[in-house]
């Protein structure tokens, strides 16, 4: 393919190349490029005037590059996306909106930050626009779209606007050239122009046609947050793909060109912010914050930068002590105060958009406020405090639980932890605290009920915490894709002061005006080639970015997005994965633990069944199965009282037996193993029957990609095939242990007379 | 004290000083020289003529100490021993018994190696011996020793003969000044006089007077060996004392000091032999019989030469592959036959009186010779023809077993595996091949019964594998003395032949007069200070050697020396130590798994209850507990058939209900929980009561030390109690989880309505 003969009017900047190179189809075998591959097309997406478009294309005028590097970014993307995807090279021009331009934009793709052209947006009328001499279809674009520009404003200016227009009646149809095909990404700022050209591009990679393209969009939740449990000397807690990219021997990889392509498939999903260390901060995490560490971390953060992603930091509570020499960080200490003060401003120093520090405090014996006698609020309050002059955030997480005592004793409820000890402080934490709650109230099990903390604090930014990493759900070995769990959370509703009140708009912050919120979620990704292990994995990290960008979204959707970005628009390819899917955390479920009493995983590295791991810990995470029955009473007049935790129509649902969904039985109740679910069959029965179903669906799995073979790239097709083996055979020990396990102590034959070996 | 004013005729080579320093204090408050720490006496060792016995004590005699290192390591110790538990100053005078010499010795301690005088031994007739002119005194001790050490020729002229010389007629008793009184070492050999020199540091140790000494002593077994499973990485399988003090990142750690330490330790407990390296031999360790490696082991050889100590090396059997380049291991390939004699040749070359070589092989995914469909017998041999020209042994363990399917079935008994695989291979072994027998069918439980190929191979030379690492009896953090279980097992009538076989008798060949058998244990020593983690663990260290000596001393005995050793002559702290030793095993087995069933642990690390931890392995190691009962049948006529490998006496008495043992009950049946013990009790009530029992009474052990602090050095009090005090809470936990899993599972109630939580 040529490159196009009339040259523009403008500069040159960049040319891509156009053919994949033998490395690049390495890498595509790997994985390694995911949704981001930009398998070639096979035929040019536009329906009518296909010639003009492909002219269209072969153009990207972009404002403003030298002073955003973001619009750098997304030119390069888009060039390299669209040379790979349309097999033509592209051309970058500098073009400058603020100049008096003639009244017709040359073909082409156009980047426009807003915010270069209008300064500032005006807030009731956009007649205020025409400081400059706009084009006319500009300025009618921008009226046009003035209610969803100012939505975007509202969002911290991340939305964007895509239009392609018209052909104009000047056209000479016949020919099929038209000089005016022109597609336009319109946005409030730099960032916004990036997450209109990942649109752009998803919708090129999708295959859907070029005309008639007109969009807007906006980020739903307004932090998008990615947090790594990377640890310094290169391990990543709960990681299932390799060692840290991040780090090794207590120090930076600085693998930036890993960083870089890394950035850029968050970015492509809308994750804005990560956090680049472990929750629980070891010594060298905890010099992060000092001199030491921070020209490392500053180049993390400028390579984030330039994908519109801010970087955190996990901060150790006792930094003070350990990195500051102090002899207490006690919060209300005037010494302490000013260290972390200093320290802040020291950060700021190297980062000057540093978004802010995540803490874990007294959980799992990481230092807290609790030492000095202090609560929760004094202690984020005070870090925040730090960080206010700068618009830096607390991110305080709520996975706070203690032992009651030494030893274990039947009214331990680990459920009740998280509540218990945040909701008493609504209203005492900082505008610039967000509070980080995960999904449900004990640890990313298979299934959960929703934690109760959501909803119960009006007065206080939240933001909702996924696992992608699957530490409960297989570790990235089984597919376990969750999307359709996090559906499921986004959608319940709390019933907040008896008004429909969904989790996700409660995460979003729009229940109740609160702007500081979001989703935030545990990486799954790790050094390995594909990222993420299991390369069905990635589907959950593309899906989490999506959800938080749009909680709408279908959890189809997202697979159809990722499956045809990733293998190629062969229907039966997609349809396959897509079912693939769907299917596979109701597998998961099925040959694991059931009826939503969660655990019976080894301790520790949580890996395999083992039905009484963690039956005798004195944290609470107990099935009490005896020779009877099985299941945790967490009702309020004969159990733990957990429910009482909930909105009353919630709280009625769950405490009832009649009224409480199958699905969450044994977390709500203790119950014989012959009672009778909603579905008919006895508890017992139940469990055998979901655990010989599993393990032959999970085998399932397996047979189905099988027939994939020969369809997609063999590298993609042989590490799947190979993972979905192994869960196949590990499918089988689950069932086995599971089903073996209740029959000894249940004594009660399976009524079909399958074998308990 | 003042050195000696009579200047001793022979050259002064040595002198001992006599102050215990600073230095020497902090080291006792470790416990780093464990046993070998010389307290000093309160009394001097002699009732009468104490100033006659205090000169003799100032004066060592040596003889052939040039040609025989050993001599001078026994002239050291004696020594060192001499001058901190006597508070007085030693000299060491070179003799030579070869020329003529005075009628009378002078005073002083002898070590003589007898055949640096008479060689060759007589084979019928003392007569010959007067060669020389040996002094009176000695001839006669030599005639009336002669039947004593033709038996310690027999024994590889280990043995040894201590007398105090009679203080003669021309004393006058009442200066109490005797010139003449002497303690002869006699010994066929170096090793002799230093395993008699380790006696009587040992005899003074243990307070007992220097008149009337006269004792002669030879091993039982030939090879008495310690197997470490440490690893080139710094690692220790099953290692509870910390890391290796032998390697270090892939490397020796030449720490030829600590080296030194440990050979001593070694040798007064008369071990003869260390194999230095993991049974599972890594890549590093693959590369221990080359050129890179074999400088390092030969000076560890030297070292240990000096203490009397035989080096062995454990290999891979794939090293012709992974060492040698060869495509194949085959032990019937010529090629491989060939490379292995090159190996042995090289490694004879670095190390005269190198020992051999220890194998692990087909045994938990280790390479052997099954991969090239050859029997044990194969591999084995052909490792012994390459060691065979240079005195070297193969020593092959038995610890073999296979899953008969990728999934567990009901009829798998790991149990059964070592004798299934190598019965039928007796007699097919070489003469320098060694089985290495472990103790039990199963891997050093709690309790298990008497391995059946103990007695059944009757024409192969056989070792019985102990294990000091408490693997699965608290791994050093808990207490548990297990000479009292060795003991047990070395008492074992195997009635093999119909006719009183104990264990002990084979182990020590002497049934089938086989000479190449012995005892090795797997070590239970790091680096940490006092060796072992636990101070108190260093008595199954110390036990091992002194039973692989002398199967007949009693575990209290050994107790007694250990304890007297260690703290010192106060009555009542060895009392307590004694008690507290003897009872440790029976209460670690209450609180633990009940009845012989062995497991219960958590999976890999062994640690902690986990009563189902093992029960859905594929191996075979279940215990089968449902609603009704739980244990093992391993009868002929209902069960697995493992009593079948045992000789008839046996295999009856286990395999009925009415005479198998409780202790070994569930090991070979599976009962209802209600059926009743010899005891009187139920099964059920029998784990309830043993639990709350063990508890306690771990509870109490910590409550006995308590009792002797102040009478001993805080700084070894100190290091017990905290272990003490994690095992009291351990057992604690153990208590609980069996007891409520028990009772869960059975429903059955507790019938003294203690709580169950």
């Amino acid at each position: 393919m040529s490159h196009p003969s009339d040259s523009p009017s403008n500069t040159t900047t960049h040319a891509s190349s156009t053919t994949h190179t033998e490395r690049d189809l390495q890498r595509y075998e790997t994985g390694y490029d995911a949704w981001l591959s930009y398998v070639p097309l096979p035929t040019f997406p536009a329906t009518d005037h296909v010639e003009a478009w492909a002219t269209c294309c072969r153009q990207i005028h972009l404002t403003a590059e030298q002073q955003y590097p973001v619009i750098g970014t997304a030119a390069r993307e888009l060039a390299r996306g669209i040379s790979a995807m349309l097999g033509q090279s592209v051309q970058q021009n500098d073009a400058n909106l603020q100049s008096p331009v003639a009244s017709e934009l040359s073909t082409g793709i156009w980047l426009i930050p807003l915010h270069t052209i209008v300064t500032p947006i005006p807030a009731t009328s956009p007649s205020n626009a025409n400081t400059y001499e706009l084009p006319e279809w500009l300025t009618a674009m921008y009226r046009e779209a003035h209610d969803d520009v100012q939505q975007c404003m509202a969002q911290g200016e991340e939305g964007y606007l895509i239009r392609s227009l018209p052909i104009g009646n000047d056209v000479n149809e016949n020919s099929g050239t038209n000089n005016n095909a022109k597609i336009i990404i319109l946005a409030p700022s730099p960032a916004g122009v990036l997450y209109g050209t990942f649109h752009l591009l998803r919708h090129l990679g999708t295959g859907q046609p070029l005309e008639h393209l007109t969009t807007t969009s906006r980020p739903a939740n307004r932090l998008r947050m990615i947090d790594h449990w990377d640890n310094a000397d290169g391990s990543i807690e709960r990681g299932y793909a390799g060692n840290s990219f991040l780090y090794a021997n207590h120090a930076f990889t600085r693998d930036w060109d890993r960083l870089h392509d890394y950035a850029r498939l968050l970015a492509s999903t809308g994750i804005n912010a990560v956090a680049i260390n472990n929750v629980n901060v070891h010594a060298t995490e905890t010099l992060f914050i000092t001199e030491a560490f921070l020209p490392d971390v500053a180049e993390i953060a400028t390579i984030l930068r330039g994908y519109a992603i801010r970087l955190y930091l996990s901060v150790n509570f006792a930094a003070p002590i350990e990195a500051g020499g102090l002899s207490t960080a006690d919060p209300l200490d005037e010494a302490v105060r000013r260290w972390w003060q200093e320290a802040a401003t020291q950060v700021y120093r190297y980062i000057p958009d540093f978004g802010g520090f995540v803490v874990k405090a007294d959980s799992e014996n990481r230092p807290g406020p609790f030492t000095y006698d202090r609560d929760h609020a004094d202690g984020a309050n005070m870090l925040a405090a730090a960080l206010a002059p700068y618009g830096g955030n607390v991110i305080w997480r709520c996975f706070v639980y203690n032992c009651k005592q030494d030893w274990r004793d039947r009214t331990t409820d680990r459920a009740r932890a998280a509540y218990d000890h945040f909701q008493p402080l609504d209203g005492k934490f900082a505008d610039n605290v967000m509070l980080q709650i995960k999904n449900g109230p004990l640890d990313f099990q298979v299934r959960e009920p929703v934690s109760p903390l959501f909803g119960s604090m009006q007065q206080t930014n939240q933001i909702l915490e996924f696992q992608i990493a699957q530490e409960y759900t297989g570790q990235q070995r089984h597919v376990c894709y969750l999307v359709p769990q996090w559906k499921e959370i986004l959608d319940f509703d709390t019933a907040v002061n008896n008004r429909f009140a969904p989790v996700k708009h409660i995460a979003d912050g729009s229940i109740w005006q609160r702007t500081n919120n979001g989703i935030a979620a545990v990486a799954n990704t790790g050094a390995d080639g594909n990222w993420t292990g299991h390369l069905l994995a990635q589907a959950n990290w593309y899906g989490l970015g999506r959800l938080a960008w749009e909680p709408n979204l279908t959890a189809e959707e997202i697979a159809w997005e990722w499956a045809t970005l990733v293998f190629g628009q062969d229907r039966e390819v997609i349809d396959t994965v897509i079912a693939l899917l769907m299917d596979s955390w109701p597998i998961y479920e099925k040959y694991t633990s059931p009826l939503g009493i969660g655990w019976m995983v080894n301790p520790n590295h949580h890996y395999g069944p083992n039905v009484d791991g963690y039956e005798y810990s004195a944290w609470g995470t107990y099935h009490y199965a005896d020779h009877q029955g099985i299941g945790v009473d967490r009702t309020i007049a004969t159990g733990t009282g957990y429910t009482s935790q909930y909105e009353a129509v919630n709280q009625d649902r769950y405490d009832s037996l009649e009224s409480c969904p199958d699905e969450l039985l044994l977390f709500f109740h203790h119950v014989p193993y012959t009672h009778v679910l909603h579905s008919g069959k006895t508890v017992i029965q139940h469990i055998y029957d979901t655990h010989f179903e599993g393990a032959e669906e999970a085998a399932g799995l397996l047979e189905r990609w099988q027939t994939l073979a020969g369809r997609i790239a063999p590298g993609l097709h042989a590490q799947v095939a190979k993972r979905l083996s192994e869960q196949a055979e590990h499918a089988k020990e689950w069932r086995d242990v599971i089903n073996t396990y209740f029959y000894r102590k249940s004594g009660i034959s399976d009524m079909h007379g399958r074998m308990m070996y």
